[in-house]
Order: C-alpha cells, then sequence, then structure tokens
C-alpha cells in the first residue's frame, strides 16, 4: 500500500489553454509539450487503517482539509482514485519538488503524474500509460503529458467523459538530442493568477478566445511536423508564435491578466535581437514570468551569457528531452 | 502665400489600427481620441517661385526627396495639396514639436492637423473642419482627429473615395474640466516598429485581426456614452481593454512586434495594482513604449509621486483635454 514515483515537469510548445469540462479536466485544444529533464517531483504514497485524514506533505508543509492546496488538488484527485479503486481509506503523500512551486513551472504537471503512478503501484490498479494519463489529467491537465517522455502530445478528445482525451509520446527524449530549453527564472515568488483562474476568465471574456482555437490545428500540425523532422526553426517560431496567442488571450480577459515582468519583456525583446543577430533561439512563457529559451546545445554557452546580463533574472536552469514518469523504489517516509 | 498653424497631438482611447486603403489613409475601424493640450506641432509654411525644391525643417533638421521623412509623408502631402488647388510652386515646411517625434506620442497627427490648416489659410482653399478633417487624414490618418480639440471620433466611412471618412467633435475640451493623462515617457528613442509598417503587418498576419474589428462598435459606444456622461470607469476600463486588444495583435503578428519596454510593463502592473489600492486609473499605450495614464485630477500628485519611484521613467507630461488646431500669425521664418 506504499509506493514511489517520479515525474519530470513539462513544457508545452502549443499551450493548454481553456477547459471544456472543469471536473475531469477535459481542454477546448490538443497541446504539445517537451517533458524536461531534471525538473522533477518525487513523490511517496501510502495507503492505511492507520490515517485518520489525508495528509499531503509538499517540500516539507504540510496540507489537510480546508486548504486550498488540498481541497482543490490532492484531496479530489484522492476521492477519484478511492472511487476507480472501491477503498475508503486515508492516505500520505509526501512530494518534493526540484523547482520554484507555482511559479509557471508547470509543478502540478510533475506533481499529478508521479502521484498517479504511484498510486496506481500502491493499489495494484494495473493502469496502462494510456489510462495513467486520463488519470493524471483528472489532477491537473497538463499532467497527462508528464506521463511521456521526450516530445508529447495530448490529444483534447470529443467525448464527454474524457476517455478520449489523453497523451501520447510522439518521439521519445533521446530523438532529438542537441534541444535544449534554458529556464530563466526572473521571479520565484508564487503567481498573482493561478493557471484555472486564468484560463476560466478567457475562456469567458477573452473576444480573441475562438480566434486562438483556430489557429490551434495549424500549429499542432506544424510543431509535429517540426519535432519529427528536427526542424528548429519550424519548432521554434510555431512554439512562440503559439505562446504569444495564449498571452494574447490573457491581456484580453477581463479584468486583464499580465503573466509578465519587467525582466520577462526585457528577455522577449534581448531574445528577439539575439535571433536577428544570428544565435537562433524562441521564447515560450507560460502563466507565470519565467521565460524558456527554446535552443540547440551549439550556442547553449553564448545565450546563458548573455542571459546573465539581464538584470532580473534570478537563476538559469538548463534543460532538455527528458523521461517520463516511473516508480522508483527511493520512498520519502 | 505664407501661413502658421498651431495643433496638438491627440492620444486615442479606441485606436486606429489597420488601413482599408493605404493611399487614401482609409481605416478599418472608427476611432476616438482626446486631443491634449500642450503637446504641438507647430508649423509655418510659404509657397513661393523661388523655392526650386520642397523643404521641409522638422525640429531644426532638413528633410528633402530622397529622405524617408519626406518621401512618405510631407512630400506625398504637398503633392496632394497640389493637385487640389492646381498649382505647382514648391514650399518651405518649418516645424517643431514640444515632444518626442516618433516615439508613441503621435507626433504625425499633430504635424498634419497644422499643416492642413497651414496650407488651407497659405492658399485660400476655404476649407471647412470636415474638408480639412479628410486633408490632414491625407498626411496622417490620426491626424483628421486633431483638427478638433476636446473628445474626437473618426467615423471610418464605407466610401471608396474616403469623403465620409473624417472625425467630428464629441464634446469640447471644457466639457470635462477633471480629465487628466499622465504621460509617462520611458524611452525617447525612435520606436523601432513604425505604426504603419505595425498595421500592415497587423492586418496580413495577425489571426486575431478579425476578432479585433468585431469589438469596436461596442468600445466606440461605450467610450462615447462614457465622455458624454463623464463616466470615467467607463470610458477608463474601456480604453484599457481597447489598447490592450490592439497590442495582442501586433504580438501576434508575424514576425510578432513589442512596442513595450521593461519600464512599460512595470507601469501596467503598477497601475493595476493602484486601481486596486483605490486610486482610479487606467493606461492606454500606443505604438511606442510610453505610457499614458488616464486619471482625474484630484488623483494627479498621488499619481506622479509613484511613477517618480519607477526605474526608467524618464519624464512625466500632464494633459488634458484641448484646444483644436488654429491658425496663428506667429511664423517661424
Amino acid at each position: 500500500m506504499k509506493a514511489s514515483a517520479i515525474a519530470n515537469a513539462n513544457i508545452a510548445l502549443v499551450k493548454y489553454w481553456g477547459k471544456r469540462n472543469k471536473t475531469l479536466k477535459l481542454p477546448y485544444n490538443s497541446s504539445i509539450s517537451m517533458t524536461t529533464e531534471g525538473l522533477m517531483t518525487h513523490t511517496t504514497i501510502e495507503f492505511s487503517k492507520e490515517y485518520k485524514e489525508d495528509l499531503f506533505i509538499l517540500n516539507g508543509k504540510t496540507f489537510k482539509k480546508g486548504s486550498k492546496e488540498y481541497d482543490d488538488g490532492v484531496g479530489r484527485f484522492l476521492n477519484v482514485v478511492r472511487k476507480k479503486a472501491g477503498i475508503r481509506l486515508r492516505a500520505k503523500i509526501m512530494s518534493y519538488n526540484n523547482f520554484p512551486t507555482a511559479a509557471g513551472l508547470a509543478s502540478s504537471a510533475a506533481g499529478f503524474a508521479a502521484l498517479a503512478l504511484a498510486v496506481n503501484q500502491a493499489l495494484c490498479l494495473n493502469l496502462n500509460k494510456k489510462e495513467l494519463s486520463i488519470l493524471a489529467r483528472r489532477g491537473s491537465g497538463s499532467a497527462s503529458r508528464s506521463i511521456f517522455g521526450g516530445f508529447v502530445e495530448w490529444k483534447k478528445g470529443k467525448r464527454r467523459d474524457g476517455l478520449d482525451s489523453y497523451a501520447h509520446q510522439i518521439v521519445p527524449a533521446d530523438y532529438w538530442q542537441d534541444f535544449r530549453m534554458i529556464i530563466c527564472i526572473t521571479s520565484s515568488r508564487e503567481k498573482k493568477v493561478s493557471s484555472r483562474t486564468g484560463m476560466e476568465r478567457t475562456v469567458r471574456t477573452s473576444p480573441m478566445y475562438k480566434a486562438w482555437l483556430k489557429t490551434i490545428d495549424q500549429d499542432i500540425k506544424r510543431i509535429k511536423k517540426g519535432i519529427k523532422d528536427r526542424n528548429f526553426t519550424l519548432v521554434g517560431e510555431t512554439a512562440q508564435e503559439n505562446c504569444l496567442k495564449m498571452h494574447a488571450l490573457t491581456m484580453t480577459s477581463k479584468p486583464s491578466i499580465f503573466y509578465w515582468n519587467s525582466t520577462t519583456i526585457d528577455l522577449i525583446n534581448r531574445i528577439i535581437e539575439w535571433k536577428n543577430q544570428g544565435i537562433e533561439c524562441y521564447f515560450t512563457i507560460d502563466a507565470g514570468p519565467q521565460v524558456k529559451i527554446i535552443c540547440l546545445e551549439k550556442d547553449i554557452k553564448k545565450i546563458i551569457k548573455r542571459c546573465r546580463y539581464i538584470k532580473g533574472v534570478e537563476k538559469v536552469i538548463v534543460t532538455r528531452p527528458g523521461r517520463g514518469a516511473r516508480i522508483t523504489n527511493k520512498h520519502l517516509f
């Protein structure tokens, strides 16, 4: 009844933005991501009669019933699991992220992917990867993608029960050896508006939302082709455009949402300059102020050096296509 | 054959963005602006046989045939005028702006409004205000609005010859005595991408452009009602939303256009904070990095004090609804 798993965060190249079903976390649009290497969550779960209530300990901090973290996240997920498994046991969950939580680095994606695997093992549910992806999705939409390594597509699906809304691998991590992302942390504070709130408000109020949805099929097609052909320009340009469309949505919501700070916009302007100077790089930005620079291994040193000159860049993390979620024997308690 | 005129710049509350006819400068959408007080262009023109070629002296710098400033702007405009008046005389034009040129402060609007009036006087064309607005429009679309004082609407019109595309006054300058704008100069460098290029690229490539056009009628209606009722919240909110939609368009163009710098985004984030703290203010931003804070007279001091704490705010200019273009007896040469 005890198991541990590790999962990596993923960074979307075509963003997931907007839910058609909030409970089942079904999206309006398909999305594509790169599973990172090294930005990970390590989770241990134990179900036991000895626990009188669920306990969720994230980075050493305990969350119980009544906290937002538990009620809207882990608690809800555990109820889904208990219903599925036909049990009533309470659980203790301990998780560590090795990167800033809730600052636009998709910590919930890694978290729920790891939790889905751990639960599957602890309760002997025998779910296959597709089923794990669906289960992880119930915790956090983008977690459906972190089940897989390399480059991953989450197909939106059409069914109302969500059984056709899950991720699959486009190519494994070692398919594109010199693909890199440089994550520039510009603020480790929690973001002002959660992705969930941002999505909801966008769908409800942005006059641009329908136009966004109309462009997704082409973005997906282009990025998939770019990944398969290892066409860096095609992947980078399409990802950057897609990210800007997403932020155009949040800005045109009512009230408007700004995920950017001054360092974010400095980086945007500089990355465009660097590209014009011949260092081919692009950016993508999620629901937070961090900037992820998409580049190739050969340019890593030059780009990092330039990043360090920019005021407000607190930390730089280099990542690459990484492994999918996996079980580990190392328990956290 | 010599005359001088003064015109004030105007700041749009519903932006003009996108031309349906580039030569005639006919817009896809109607727009609304406030004519400023004190941000002005003073222009003297003289037509004379003695001039062998047109001479355009802006802020002490001379532009002739072959320069972008002359060929794409004043030269073209003078040819329109000469054709209209049936003359072939060359002209000398001297202009001074008392604010930074081409940095997103609509210097061309004030410039061509003043020029239209000066030309009308110098050549005794006897144009009325509507005709002056149409003439000024041929120089720069937004110049059609600077003919009038106070709050001004430029109706897009439907005709292919543009004779129904001109501005009119909604209310005069003294109608709303405590309405203010604080212009925060964050960079006095010329902008990287001109409005003209920005508009063209947006219309051609932004997937959001149609959605923008669909929202304009409502924005126009709301702002007009807000102005007539002196409903500050309605005017401020609508203007801010409209500006963000315009910038969403430029960002989602291909290649994308960013008019903002780090101070621009700092100001955006702070203005939203101040409003949440109870100082009612909004922002609008044109095709440049300057931020125009929309506020009421009673909050001017508090806001200016706060602006001065923000790194990168080079200069702060307070303006209010101002006069329309007018003839002056003061000649610059």
